[in-house]
């Protein structure tokens, strides 16, 4: 048997899903599912066609419905616990074309989930998860999600807590084991609580009623995926298993990690000013050899190439992307050159979203405050 | 020291403490205070009289409240998860005499509580749950609350559920472990969530803001006193310590247990039609001697005749109490002569109640149902 690969679902600290051979495990150890070659064909998005998008779960039932032109659930969010990163835009770059495909989308801006899922040290009070979340909005507003398909976690009907409520009578000790190990704390266990209300609450008869429901998730979040499908299927309401899908995560700019607000030094964030995106970048983690002939020589390894990936996970020229692999690898660009260009693409990327974001400012702060 | 006494803050089998040396002993573990006389004289209640209730928690504040003419928090209510007997009027009594002393009053009818709290078998789901609650709610209005002093858990504003989450953050396990030893689970957990937000969220500032509050607890529930007054002093928000006075519960009608719903054949229901309080009250334990010969020589035991403890708890007139104390204690007073006068006093208090009940129905309804 495969060496057992342990997963934190709270902790930045990721398996490296960059590499293949972590991924076949994590799929084969968790019995995900893959994408055939054809199905990645048919959902024609970059994330899919340069694979971040990496395995799912009953996603069949999410085809079913697209193909039969009916509705589904699509249910994502972003706890308010620190900045935006342009790890997160790929989550929502999933979520609009899932909606272009026929979703019913709601995408929640989690504040009290922020606020007790986090230690104070993080987020000391209420007040200030509602702070963070005014700039999520912002960013999520501006990244291309519709003011009515987002919610305030701290700002819905009686019947979404009540559920959040409900839904915790079917927790066993097994789950959050399974989920937590030794690392459970009843803080967390009540923050679970509000995020399986909002995968699973739409399908209430109050809400859409029974229908498949669609989440983007990291692979390391899969044991909050088997959680939340254990209770569904215990709980009396006709629910249809939620489906996920898992794509691999934005990795930071240094080895080991993945992108997260808590390491601004490896994470770009979206309120980076160039200078700071020029820094990061220069200082980033090199796919280049030691010294210049030698990498004319051996060619760059892009795959471990962290400025590299920023091109990989948001370049939209599929052509551009494949051609600078190719002349990185071949030794042909060297890392200076090739982290040039990706410091202009990627300060062109901010300038244009911190324009955007300036203009929903203030719908992010009726969104979050009402 | 003492033999440690074990609590189970969610059992019927309640420490017995209508023996003066349990409560004695309870008292002095968990530090809690006694009513002095003059105390005991100030609050002329009936309950207080006749040493119903036991101790207190910071009644102090509420006292100083009183002597000042100033409002003060009082909050109670009823798990919905059965029907009510009459040892819950005695909480009821005490809320309506706090009220009459300048109390501002909440009464929860804790319909999520109670599914969530109790197993499948007893409370299979919300909607019974609910059923269960507009019997509760009409019981309590019988009793004397006033409609605009109840409320519904499921019904409540959404400050009042993001709160339930906010104070869970400053949950522990070794709060836990205090309350529950190895009988937590994680539905218990967030049944808490809710208990302790109906105590506290009154103080929160888009409330009464903060302000002495005062509940009536059974001793065993003590375990809930402590976890919510050292969570309360761990929020941010400036709130008074929650005071607490302990009463007494009813004892059942047989050895052992308190009054439960969950046990018939030893409570008397509101519910209860006259020959069913006949056969249960002839059923009761008795007090009495062996032999009538005997009882004449050697008197009965009041303090242990389940008969008697219902015009202890229940009687209006102070005298009639010591009277029949006192005739049954000499022997001149049979076991049988006593459980008539119990009887024919049950079936008059249950038959004022179920009419002033039937009157109470379609405002109970609207209370739970809107």
């Amino acid at each position: 048997m495969a060496e057992r690969i342990e997963l934190d679902a709270w902790k930045a600290a990721a398996p490296d899903t960059e590499k293949a051979e972590v991924v076949g495990r994590l799929i084969k150890q968790f019995g995900l599912s893959t994408f055939t070659d054809s199905e990645r064909k048919r959902f024609d998005h970059q994330l899919f066609r340069r694979g971040i998008v990496i395995a799912h779960r009953d996603f069949k039932l999410i085809e079913e419905r697209i193909r039969q032109g009916k509705p589904f659930i699509q249910m994502t969010g972003i706890a308010c616990s620190g900045p935006m990163h342009i790890g997160h835009k790929v989550d929502i770059d999933l979520f609009l074309f899932f909606k272009s495909l026929g979703a019913r989308c709601y995408y929640c801006a989690a504040d009290i989930d922020g606020y007790v899922a986090r230690p104070d040290e993080k987020v000391p009070s209420l007040e200030r998860a509602k702070e963070i979340a005014v700039d999520n909005v912002a960013d999520a507003l501006a990244l291309g999600i519709s003011e009515k398909d987002i919610y305030m976690q701290s700002r819905k009907e009686q019947r979404y807590y009540e559920f959040a409520f409900e839904l915790a009578k079917k927790f066993t000790f097994s789950t959050l084991y399974a989920i937590y190990g030794d690392d459970y704390n009843p803080g967390k266990h009540s923050a679970n609580m509000l995020q399986y209300s909002d995968i699973l609450h739409q399908q209430l008869k109050e809400f859409n009623g029974p229908m498949p429901s669609l989440t983007g998730i990291g692979v390391d979040q899969d044991p909050h995926a088997r959680a939340v499908r254990d209770i569904a299927a215990k709980l009396p309401h006709g629910f249809v298993p939620p489906s996920f899908i898992y794509f691999s995560f934005q990795p930071g700019l240094q080895l080991g990690n993945k992108m997260s607000s808590s390491e601004p030094s490896t994470t770009i964030l979206f309120t980076d000013t160039p200078d700071q995106v020029r820094k990061k970048i220069k200082d980033a983690y090199s796919g280049g050899r030691d010294t210049l002939a030698e990498h004319r020589k051996l060619g760059g390894i892009p795959e471990t190439d962290k400025a590299f990936q920023i091109l990989r996970y948001h370049h939209p020229d599929d052509k551009f992307v494949s051609d600078t692999y190719a002349k990185f690898k071949s030794g042909e660009m060297a890392s200076g050159e090739l982290k040039e260009i990706v410091i202009d693409f990627t300060n062109d990327m901010l300038k244009k979203h911190q324009e955007r974001r300036k203009r929903k400012a203030k719908a992010a702060e009726k969104i979050v405050l009402g």
